[in-house]
């Protein structure tokens, strides 16, 4: 658990439900994250003792602070969210038992003060809202933040309200077809999606075929052989290793072409990456950046495609916002 | 020119710049066109032509109306117009001179009534401004309307507002990248963009090139010989041609996979679908709503596709409803 620490303005208690870890920190109505923690996420437990670890983190981080300074509960989680009525619409297998559980009813029946106001997001819209507040898409009007870790999600924000959409599904870019994907098997069930490729998932697989199809057997997924992850094939390809230099610009051109036709559907003042793969290298930027700059129309030319600044942060302030908004 | 009614209510006079004609109406606040009336567009004589033209349309408009009921003028145009600064910010080669027009300014001078207020946006925008308001996206909360004619276009609205984006540039759905689509040149520079597949243009590109395939030497685009353009096509489609019958098919797929990946982001309540493909026939509608289906992931499941309402009063009427918004 994260260090602990102090402050004497009022508070929203923030959490964040991944697939690994559950976040939370205590946020001021400026965005300041006076207190913050994390436990892992007991994801094979299921939902009800998921939300048990995320209430007794709470309840740590309500201890950490004198006197009842916390104004309400701001969430967000892994899978569709409908933020209206908190319901968890879907889900993937990551965290068992998670889709069609009650977030709103199921965090304010385990905190010790039940009256607090509870809103519910997903996490991707969570985190493109903290970076819409405070971070690199701040004081823009439309802003598309693209979130590419072991999988690619992300949002869109206008005046730094987050698109929602119906029942809160708003934001899946990576489950768009690119033609670079055509045929892989994507996550949600379809075919050809940028996720396929694209994502840290796809990274590794798409270096794993490169690497059987050039003969370079150390590198080759075959049996009893662990294929490298995501962020390894980036480790390799910042030592100059052709094969995976070749997936990691692949990978980022995929992603390219996707966020840059998204991008002429939304017209961004700005992109912004955030996640795992933004720390793939210079190669993978350039790969990203060129593509978007070769998809989007002439109206459109030089859209800035910058890194996320927050971090883990981004989330748990986006989450911590709706709650400030409800209450001003 | 069109039939002239007549009514007592306040109105708005709405133009709607197209490549071909210039439409207009003079629109109540709820919406109703009491009169509606169009010249073709001079669109090889320049931007002061082009909009000579319209304001001569609205001055007969308001020949027609007794009294000074106009409270201000609503105007739809062809290119990336930027709402703010009513600035074109640019246009493809239909309209002569038409990038760098202040549309505000050109309307503004040229009606008899200087101080009327002027609000001007896209055309695509405008149409689906005036569905969301009154068609077949009236009453959800967020909706994708696509046209497809000669060029495909679209807009998201959310509560009925349309999303603008940078400059104006928002909906651009024809300028995204789908596997079927790989290689073919676009209009808008790029390649591999659905409209090159999927339009009115490219659905005769296609179907020229499949004729050609199919050594059906009457359909062939050779030497002399015309080919057939998209509505042609639909309709020798529906006396059951199989080769045109599988152009219009895998037109309708192409657009089907845009249109399902772009709702994966917007996550829509309804998509809307306008222009004069729209009467391609069954297997067009069939092969569209089978490949929208085919890429949305699971939380979207079952979002209707459905033909928009409105036809052409749509931009007339949504370029009637921004002016009455800043009046109220």
């Amino acid at each position: 658990m994260g260090r602990v620490t102090l402050a004497s303005d009022p508070v929203v208690l923030a959490l964040d439900i991944g697939g690994t870890k559950i976040a939370g920190a205590l946020v001021t109505r400026t965005g300041r994250c006076t207190a913050m923690a994390s436990v892992p996420t007991p994801a094979r437990d299921g939902a009800g003792a998921i939300l048990d670890a995320a209430a007794q983190l709470a309840g740590t981080l309500r201890a950490s602070e004198e006197g009842n300074r916390v104004r309400g509960v701001g969430l967000a989680a892994a899978g569709v969210v409908d933020p209206t009525t908190g319901v968890v619409v879907s889900a993937t297998d990551h965290l068992a038992g998670w889709a069609g559980t009650d977030l709103i009813e199921g965090i304010a029946s385990r905190l010790e003060s039940p009256g607090l106001p509870v809103r519910v997001q997903n996490d991707a819209q969570a985190h493109a809202a903290g970076e819409a507040w405070l971070g690199a898409a701040a004081g823009v009007s439309t802003a598309l933040v693209v979130a590419v870790g072991t999988g690619i999600g992300g949002a869109v924000t206008v005046d730094g309200e987050v698109l929602t959409g119906r029942h809160g599904a708003a934001g899946h870019l990576g489950h768009l077809a690119v033609p670079a994907a055509a045929g892989l098997p994507c996550a949600c069930g379809g075919t050809g999606h940028v996720e396929a490729l694209a994502s840290g998932v796809g990274l590794a697989q798409l270096h794993a075929r490169l690497s059987g199809a050039s003969g370079r057997s150390h590198n080759v997924a075959g049996p009893g052989v662990t294929p490298l992850d995501g962020r390894q094939v980036a480790t390799l390809a910042a030592t100059g290793d052709p094969v995976a230099l070749e997936a990691v610009r692949m990978a980022g051109a995929a992603l390219g072409v996707a966020v840059g036709g998204v991008s002429n559907v939304v017209a961004p003042d700005v992109v912004v990456i955030a996640g795992s793969l933004t720390g793939a290298g210079e190669p993978w930027w350039t790969a990203l950046r060129s593509a978007v700059a070769g998809e989007l129309i002439p109206a459109l030319a030089g859209i800035d495609v910058v890194a996320a600044e927050l971090g883990d942060r981004a989330a748990l302030v986006g989450a911590a916002r709706r709650v400030w908004q409800g209450l001003d």
